[in-house]
């Protein structure tokens, strides 16, 4: 069967790839960086297939927008394999070593985590980032990505084990699911013979999917509805120009702000001059009935609207009696990403920073932050929103696992 | 519904634990310690009912051996409640600490799970070991015991929670699901809103089960495939004394030896002796061809039995031409524990333990050592055997998670 071969190449490849030293993975993803800049014709041209389909289909423009690429884009992928190449490598490090009394000596270190498989969407970028970073960790990759890029995928990974060819490294180091209908998907997700990690890339319905079927282990990543407190004691202006970037400087990614909530005490002076600053991009305001009194451009909210990531201009407002209130509000509502406290009183930040059950918690600072590169981690997977494993911006570190060893000179329990 | 009700209420109370400081907790272990000696004789009678049922319904003597309760083993309950008060909290930890360039100050700080499942079988004394290690570690726990066990894990509990009531601690920071059908137990699997990680406790059939129907990140424990490679260069009368204290110390933990892996030019000097040994307990060998020659005492093994967890006293047994087809036989039938190599060659030492793919691998031991204790790490809730969040024996550390607060002065992107 087409699938389980390509998953048993991968689980053999992975003996290969574990072994290969720091300058071999390095010189490889430079090698792969220049192949994707001399394939940049044929890749264009796979893209342009999809593209057509798209448009065809009736491809939404934003949609269109992200499978497109051109020179530039191209460009970006390779300069992204070169960071990759330059980011410290996070297999074999020794993490902790202790000595037991009957002269055991134990080592921990870091190792691959062996195949790992990634479901995600359109965006064909992703297919070249999510090599870089599970190679570079040491670790075989499986992709599965959509239907909507697949031309352009199979061109990029083509592309790709050229490079890892010309460097005599096993091309099965990166693996490309070709059917890319819903069974097969469904399928890979129970690999668990041979994958021993999964992580979904994409919107809140793929990562359900895999949550519900998957077998293997996964790390659910990047759904935010992520909130902003303002509590009595905040600068009011910070406040303003903190909400209005956490809001509107990319709307469509998974630390925007989606929820504002507001301390009573401030909200009849805080609501306007926050609604007069997003009006500048039309965003909507939704809010409960307290807020609709102060705030009469506001719409109404349902309990549903708390729920929800909008990745729109629109903005859910909640009024509460004081920090209390608030921390229990976020964590009835949130996904566990990044939620933020704009005030001055240390107690209710420390309270807020302690209680507020999220990846990141900010004070005083936009939810925007929550970001590999912002973290100073480099290139990141995702995004983790559970608390097995990984938290957070997920860099080369976060995708390795660790083993013992355990050295002795004939010990007997 | 009874399961949704109880699941909300342990998501409450996390709340409440994970606020409670070092003293706090130890107080109410060592507290809950006192109840369960004070209640013994209702925890004995409660035990009673549950033996004169697998009695009845004919159960074998092993497993009424490990479902008995008596004066000394609610004492050992009460003893390694002590003993995990006398651990380190792990929570609130700071992990580490950065500064970016824009000023924000990042700490990385352990935080409790939140709401820890735990799915296990027949032995009672897991209900106060799990709730000790979970409650320490800052998470509210629920359980789901045997059917067997119901009327013990009951009075158990009932105790604990006396325990908590007595020093105003939630008694949700406890709940058993009583209902013990398995659809009820598949139903919880899937409470992924309520729980945050699922730990089986158990054979291998309960973990598949889990693994296949969880929808909350799980971590899988306790099925050990362990292999003993001797070497060429290894010191045989060690090779013979370590594989019989693996093999035979006790049969039914999964750090038992299972397979034992020879190489060609040492296995016919080798063979005669470690059988010799390991007939003193009667153990049954079943060898590939190779070894039924050199040993005709030897049954002929299926390929099926170099995949067995034998937790009985049988070994099988293959040779191999050199350490490379060792670890490549054994990367392809091991679960994932401890396996070990005998050998007094540093080359081949170091290439067994980087490339056998296991969460502990011992060089010149015995794998009967993967042990919480035996690490140093008091007691444990498991050991996984998988590579996601944690490997190898688990204790407080393995169970907690981090978040990472972000402290600034205004700073957006």
């Amino acid at each position: 069967m087409y699938l389980e071969e390509l998953c048993k190449k991968a689980k053999s490849a992975k003996y290969e790839v574990e072994k290969l030293n720091e300058r071999q993975k390095n010189s490889a993803l430079r090698r792969i960086a220049e192949c994707l800049v001399n394939d940049a014709q044929s890749i264009i041209e796979a893209n342009q297939i999809d593209l057509d389909n798209g448009i065809a289909n009736g491809m939404h423009p934003g949609l269109l927008d992200r499978l497109k690429l051109d020179e530039g884009r191209i460009q970006g992928m390779a300069e992204g394999l070169r960071q990759v190449a330059d980011l410290e490598d996070p297999v074999g490090e020794t993490l902790e070593t202790f000595k037991r009394p009957n002269g055991l000596e134990i080592e921990k270190i870091s190792v691959p985590m062996g195949v790992i498989g990634i479901i995600y969407e359109s965006r064909p970028n992703v297919t070249a980032d999510a090599f870089a970073l599970c190679f570079k960790a040491g670790s075989a990759v499986i992709l599965k990505g959509g239907k909507d890029a697949i031309s352009s995928n199979k061109a990029i990974v083509e592309s790709i084990k050229r490079g890892l060819a010309s460097e005599n490294i096993t091309t099965d180091a990166i693996s490309l699911i070709e059917t890319t209908d819903r069974e097969t998907t469904t399928q890979f997700m129970r690999m668990k013979e041979y994958v021993d990690l999964l992580i979904p890339r994409g919107g809140a319905g793929l990562i359900k999917a895999v949550v519900e079927n998957s077998t293997i282990p996964v790390i659910e990543t990047g759904t935010g509805n992520c909130h902003i407190f303002v509590d009595e004691s905040a600068d009011l202006s910070d406040a303003v120009r903190i909400v209005f970037n956490a809001k509107t400087q990319r709307i469509g990614v998974c630390n925007a702000c989606e929820s504002l909530v507001v301390h009573k005490n401030i909200a009849d002076e805080f609501l306007p001059m926050v609604y007069k600053k997003l009006k500048e991009k039309n965003v909507e305001f939704r809010g409960d009935d307290a807020t609709c009194e102060i705030l009469p451009e506001a719409n109404s909210a349902t309990e549903e609207d708390f729920y929800k990531e909008y990745l729109d201009y629109i903005l859910s407002v909640k009024i509460v009696e004081n920090v209390d209130e608030a921390i229990a509000f976020i964590n009835e509502h949130n996904t566990g990403h990044s939620d933020a406290i704009i005030s001055e009183n240390k107690e209710n930040q420390e309270k807020f920073s302690r209680w507020v059950d999220s990846a990141c918690v900010y004070v005083n600072a936009s939810t925007r932050f929550t970001d590999g590169f912002e973290f100073g981690f480099g290139a990141e997977i995702g995004i983790s929103t559970q608390k097995l494993h990984a938290r957070g911006p997920m860099g080369l570190k976060q995708i390795v696992s660790y083993k013992y060893i355990i050295r002795g000179n004939g010990q007997v329990r």
